[in-house]
């Protein structure tokens, strides 16, 4: 991930697929069992608090360890406003309204999207940057929706209601589904917001979330690329660092600019060292509440074997890079997204290897098993850690032949999920709609047919090098006594194979895909394509791997979601909940912290962009722009530049407004260091840190290299 | 391996050698036995020749097969030319008389250790090249023995003689290696050459060889490295190539140009496509004649493992490297050994996943098996092959915890290699000489002595990167419950444990090394140094695996030595021996291949260079030097650079001359593509190619570009 702007599960960005899963994704032929099976699912609120952890609920924030802490009182006044002006950004991040004619704040990588559509061949927003300084010249994004929660309704008991006990597990799902589209829909008729019950503590609270939703959003600023992200991958998750990754955008309604209430006033000072602020921003997705025995599966099996193959995907990649810059061009996104997730892996790894987190996991784990021992209303969940447990072992065992047959690590290669997706859709389309695959269900029919007639360009030679390469890494795993890698491999050497495969296969031709995919069967099955027969020599034995995982992948849902309702009897709320993707309240202080014996000072300066440039010699992704290198001089260079917090956040929080005690912005987070990726696990703040823009930097910015004095006017309530 | 240069069991530049292996050698921890595990040992020749196969004997050439399929008859002249031509660079590499002045020909990557030897803070010869004009100026290389093998006798008997049947394996090998002995002193004493005698099909033969040794050896002209490693790391073992990897040198004697009886002559026309070429040369070694069990295991497990831990460790230093141009700098000499070894590595493993070759293995095994059951007087070989496979099993089980603990992949860490030599030196250097491990013995101990009290820098961050690294990598490979591991991680996370042994320890000052050192055991003891308490840790379960594998490797070495032995009786000379560093003869067409459905033309051309240069912007390693450009115009582009045979060649063959019929320089060996890494494990023409450079881009570039028109005059015999 670039930066902190992850959605839950989200495709794109998700540290957690390998390449090979992401190309096949892009076809279409794993969708969200993979998700669930590579994620980590359904989890449950911690008992024992530290310092400044959690990423609370707006309805039940932690207003007593903060007055106790800091002395500072959370009013009821302080969080509706801090709430009314936090924005949700649909595609994958968060955002703050800064000014009553909204205007929105957020990162630059989470407006990546918006600026890369609106590009075209005479304009790249995305790498040059956008400033539109009459409100006439603001650019409408194409898809862009924002969401602002206006209110919180505690729907449990209705929820519950319907949901009798001794309902089995498939009814209960159906009853609790159907109930909640009742009340989702009720609540839209009336009010005419965007409504959403949200499962939290795994089920044990159901809150309506009511939205008001923003379809008109206009690009206002965005700087370069090369500013917004400087020092690119070496940098990525790592501190100090030197990046403006800002962008704004305006809310419009009825073609006019949006008249805002609740918007966050500019902080004079910025952030202060030591200071206490407040993040208030949509955290993906965590895992803190894993069970000890999938934690362990996570730092024994999953977490390894991703790293091994990343690490082998990143040179191989990195060596077809150097070899020329059309190679480079070619191997870039995915390239990207290997180091990317490499990165982010590396860090949860080191996370779940520091024994004092395991420690107090078991200890936790133990205090609830021992609490659902005593309860009588509990015996139910007693058995959920096991079950869990079973599971889990299941999954191992069945994990390296599903990661490579179904998941499709053996075939890293765009024709092979072509191929996949002709053979599949074959058998699928003519079964009844509910009983096809996922992926081909009719929703998701027009999606799958775009990208399966794409005529993206598919490079021979890149197929090639990656079909050889994943095909090795199968006769690597399996040796090449396996049955199934004997019958892949037919008879060849995985480069001959791959060769032959890639030079014999017709669907790189767009006509023959949409022939074959409108005859069906009997012209797949009479066209004897290489590629196709290979598709169907591991399907037999792909379908069922697949079908273990998602069976066991139900169970381990389930007993999770008694343990979380077991853990909400026992602890109440006056914790939270696991991230959903919905808006949290974090705090922290503005603080440094301690790396290899070395003080890592809480802030940088706009002099360190020059110092670290200059250090690089300027080289990409070192190269501080030209707008930076020429306004040098009028800029004030001990403005502060970029910070880190203790505050809890994770993917999905990038854009998040930092305020002070007034709720002034004083910073936009915008990453976390290389210590926050095992947050996704467990909090802690011993170097675990945010990594924010300063506030002061984006208004000295703005003002003298940008010559936008008009937008940074705005932002302080300048008249 | 940058290009071929590569002697037995080089600790330099063997691909055998991860980084942490390398980086302990340094620090005198493991020698031979480490190679003979990781290098593969003792080889028997092959018994079907496949077209262009073989690294001949010059006493034993291919007469019939030559004359057979390319109607060229080999005389004793011929050959005893070809012989006093050429010339051993004892530093790992070969060259050849050009002319009679003593002129020696051989690669740039060979020149490379006497270029930095001669430069200083003002110079830089191997970067920016040297010419002599003048002889005056011909700079003496520091170190640098030339040997020309003069005469070749057969001394089999002489040995065998002494070597009675039913002495046991220990009493046969000291009383071989005392015949041994004796004779090469007689030798020595009686005609004044260097006197070797050398062990060939594994004992089946002892051949003494008779050199005439250069000491005095000065340069006389190198180009510019970027031109002789022109595309860097992504060229290296690739195809096409734009390489000038020349240099020369002049042969002295009591001060004056040595007089050349023998030396080669110039090819006015250079190597043409389809032409009968021979390589005279001396590579390193091969592992032909491996039994299968030991191929399979170098496909399934000993190449698979190498490359996953060389593939983190690219990962890992080239993140680092990305950081920051010092990182880059103090990563670099391990970044490149470790990408140079997952290339060789990688194509060594492609050659084994390659059916084919693994049942040409399969088959020829059989058939020498199912010989020696039939000869009673081989019944004791019978069973050397299930020996070979026992010991294998026994290898392979204790393998991964001997890498780990004895090897060091573990503790990749100088500071650790320091620490265990201290620690070992205590124990091991009150002991009798015989009886200590070998690295302290006292004819090693002036080089321990120097290398462990080198003032060299030792960088804490990278220290402790890699520290961290490798410990996570134990901490995977064993898990977390390994007894062993958890006492080397004490209760600590990797990166915190890594942090406090490189923080805590002393060995970094060397007055402290020296005083431990010095003081010896009780100061050792007394001192509780972390690192050294780590090494002292892992002592001695580290002893026993190395005890264990040691073990094995003898019971492996003497079953060779007997399948040898059997092969030689069964088959008689009429075919090669795997390679030992000593002069041999290969043949081949200049021969371009397919790939991937493409052509490979076998020669590029000047103008090819100036393209690959564009293509890449010039960006480095494709700069193509100022020179070059400057004189583009000068040169006719259409000159032969590089080209392609099927000569059978290896690691050790770099520098080595291409001699048409008439025994004329046609090229330079200087590489192989990146099939031709198979080559170690057994030959394959189909796409192995060595990779020379041409001999009219030599005079070309030095007439035209280094203005050298007098030294071009001295090569091309012009007066």
């Amino acid at each position: 991930m670039e930066g902190f702007a992850i959605p839950i599960c989200s495709l794109q960005q998700s540290p957690f697929y390998t390449p090979a899963q992401f190309a096949i994704m892009k076809t279409h032929l794993i969708a969200l069992s993979t998700c669930l099976f590579l994620c980590g699912v359904l989890l449950t609120p911690q008992t024992t608090l530290h310092a400044d952890e959690g990423m609370w609920l707006f309805n039940d924030p932690p207003r007593k360890l903060i007055k106790e802490k800091y002395g500072f009182e959370i009013t009821d006044q302080w969080l509706d406003h801090v709430q009314k002006s936090s924005v949700r950004f649909n595609s994958g991040g968060s955002g703050s309204f800064v000014s009553e004619d909204g205007l929105v704040m957020s990162n630059h990588h989470v407006a990546a999207d918006c600026l890369q559509k609106l590009g075209d061949k005479d304009h790249n927003y995305y790498r040059d940057g956008f400033y539109a300084k009459p409100r006439a010249d603001e650019k409408q994004c194409h898809d862009l929706e924002l969401n602002v929660l206006m209110s919180i309704e505690d729907v449990t008991d209705r929820v519950n209601a319907v949901v009798k006990s001794g309902l089995a597990a498939e009814q209960a799902f159906l009853a609790r589904r159907k109930i909640m589209a009742e009340i989702e829909k009720e609540s839209l008729d009336k009010t005419g917001f965007r409504s959403d019950v949200v499962t939290l503590y795994q089920g044990g609270k159901y809150h309506l979330y009511r939205f008001k939703k923003y379809t008109d959003v206009r690009l206002v600023f965005a700087p370069e690329q090369q500013i917004a992200f400087f020092g690119g991958d070496p940098d990525n998750f790592e501190y100090p660092r030197f990046d403006l990754d800002v962008a704004f955008f305006r809310a419009y309604e009825n073609g006019q600019p949006a008249k805002i209430q609740h918007y966050l006033k500019w902080s004079k000072a910025g952030a202060a060292e030591n200071e206490l602020i407040f993040v208030s921003g949509h955290p993906g997705r965590t895992s803190r509440l894993l069970t000890v025995a999938e934690l362990e599966y996570h730092r024994d099996y999953r977490l390894p074997n991703a790293l091994t193959r990343l690490y082998r995907s990143e040179v191989v990649l990195t060596a077809y890079s150097a070899r020329s810059e059309e190679n480079a061009r070619r191997a870039k996104e995915e390239l990207f997204s290997v180091q990317n997730s490499r990165k982010a892996l590396r860090g949860m790894q080191a996370g779940l290897l520091d024994p004092e987190l395991m420690a107090s996991k078991r200890s936790e784990e133990r205090r609830l098993r021992e609490a659902a021992t005593a309860n009588p209303q509990l015996k139910d969940t007693v058995s959920a850690w096991d079950r869990i447990e079973k599971a889990q072992k299941v999954i191992r065992e069945n994990a390296q032949r599903y990661n490579l047959f179904e998941a499709g690590l053996a075939f890293n290669s765009e024709l092979f999920g072509i191929a996949r997706t002709l053979l599949r859709a074959a058998e699928e389309r003519p079964k009844p709609n509910g009983e096809r695959l996922r992926e081909f269900v009719e929703s998701a029919r027009e999606s799958l047919e775009f990208q399966l007639f794409s005529d993206d360009p598919i490079y021979e030679d890149f197929e090639q090098l990656k079909l050889a390469d994943s095909l090795t890494w199968m006769a690597e795993q399996l040796g090449p006594q396996d049955e199934l890698a004997q019958k892949v491999l037919a008879g060849k050497s995985p480069i001959q194979r791959a060769s032959d495969l890639v030079q014999g296969t017709k669907v790189k031709e767009v006509a023959v895909r949409k022939k074959l995919y409108t005859d069906g069967k009997p012209a797949v099955d009479a066209g004897h394509d290489p590629m196709i027969e290979l598709a169907r020599a591991v399907d037999s034995e792909a379908r069922s791997l697949r079908k273990i995982i998602e069976t066991q992948t139900e169970i381990k849902q389930q007993a999770y979601a008694e343990i979380g309702k077991a853990r909400f009897a026992l602890s109440g709320t006056g914790s939270y909940p696991d991230a959903t993707f919905t808006l949290r309240l974090a705090y922290g202080v503005v603080k440094g912290y301690e790396e290899n014996g070395r003080r890592i000072p809480y802030q940088t300066t706009l002099a360190g962009l020059y110092e670290r440039g200059a250090e690089q010699k300027f080289k990409p992704p070192f190269d501080v722009p030209q707008t930076w290198l020429g306004r040098k001089r009028r800029l004030d260079l001990k403005t502060p530049f970029n910070f880190v917090s203790t505050a809890d956040i994770i993917g999905g929080n990038s854009g998040s407004p930092v305020v002070n005690r007034n709720a002034e912005v004083v910073g936009l987070i915008f990453d976390g260091n290389i210590y926050s990726l095992v947050l996704d696990y467990g909090f802690t703040e011993v170097q675990a840190r945010a990594v924010s823009v300063h506030s002061a930097s984006i208004i000295e910015g703005l003002r003298k290299v940008y010559a936008a004095g008009k937008l940074a006017d705005e932002i302080v309530g300048r008249p």
